[in-house]
């Protein structure tokens, strides 16, 4: 088996141990934490889209402990990753595959950085963003500008906290999104350093 | 096949065909939900259970609809429920199961009320609530008074919000919880009026 192929195989091995919710009852639940953030940050997008990748740093960096813990129950190989490309194919068709069930694409792959292409997306069913206010004389109002929001967010805080737990301190930014008219999600994934191991044991005793 | 075994059977059967995401990642979700109600609503334990009742409720609503749909969509019959019997049997054994994927027991049934007995609970997964703080001298402290956090209230206001859009008006209570050290994770369900079907149509126009 290729090695891609093999990555591939292990996300759906893992997808099919983990325990499972229904997944509308999942974005349900994820809508309703945009709602509480929408009133708490009273409508300040850009600090919305802040919290959201907060949030997901944090659960991050529990998923790839749970990555881990489940391949080792379950027999499962994740490869190591020496090249970029193999860490991409592992967020991808492991990290997506096991906590989503979805399949993730990888693309535009360089050196230092690599985009991921969502064409399911579980957060957004059921999701229809508002439209901006628009004043009477045509001109854009005062009220929140909602193409700014980056509703799903939460992905590029939960990667860069599963990777700089393998120390890689990464950038991620949500560069398309279905729910704001665009083609495809495309999530851009950007190296800014390979953390020493050294430094990643000095960081866990802070 | 009995009446219960085929309800049991019918939230099976919708549960093996929704779409599905990894538990844990719901669970992590769902804990940084209630980490915003924290947060946002400064430590008030009262206020953080009726927000999580409220934001089930909401949820509730869309849940009773999709599960409308789906057994629709898949030929599943939902019994009608003449009995509380019955609609306590739906509430646990196609409700839970159709959505969280768990099983969930009806117990204490009396002409106006039941309890839901829920041995696992996939949103208290992870979770340990924090200790009240103790002052120098033993006494209390001015902390917040974690022993009434209800974690899990969320279930109570999504009960409510289904069976509201089926004209029944319950009250919900998380009467005990494994995580505050209960043997059992039970919620009381109470029927406070069903609403006659007018009222439910006027109740829609608001």
């Amino acid at each position: 088996m290729s090695k891609s192929g093999s990555i591939t195989a292990a996300g759906q091995n893992l997808w099919a141990k983990v325990p499972k919710a229904n997944s509308e009852l999942f974005a349900l639940t994820y809508g309703s934490l945009i709602t509480e953030l929408i009133r708490d940050y009273d409508q300040n997008i850009p600090e919305i889209n802040n919290q959201l990748d907060r949030i997901g740093y944090s659960i991050g960096v529990r998923c790839i402990d749970e990555l881990f813990a489940k391949s080792e129950v379950n027999g499962v190989q994740i490869p190591s990753c020496r090249e970029l490309r193999e860490t991409a194919e592992v967020v991808a068709k492991i990290g997506f595959r096991m906590f989503l069930g979805v399949s993730c694409d990888v693309g535009k792959l360089t050196e230092k950085s690599f985009s991921l292409y969502l064409s399911e997306n579980p957060l957004s069913i059921f999701v229809e963003l508002p439209q901006n206010e628009v004043g009477v004389d045509g001109s854009s109002s005062h009220g929140p500008d909602w193409t700014q929001l980056k509703y799903s967010n939460v992905y590029c805080g939960v990667i860069r906290g599963a990777l700089e737990q393998v120390n890689l301190k990464v950038e991620c930014e949500f560069v398309g999104d279905m729910l704001q008219g665009d083609d495809v999600n495309e999530i851009k994934v950007e190296v800014k350093e390979v953390i020493a191991d050294g430094a990643g044991e000095d960081y866990q005793e802070e």
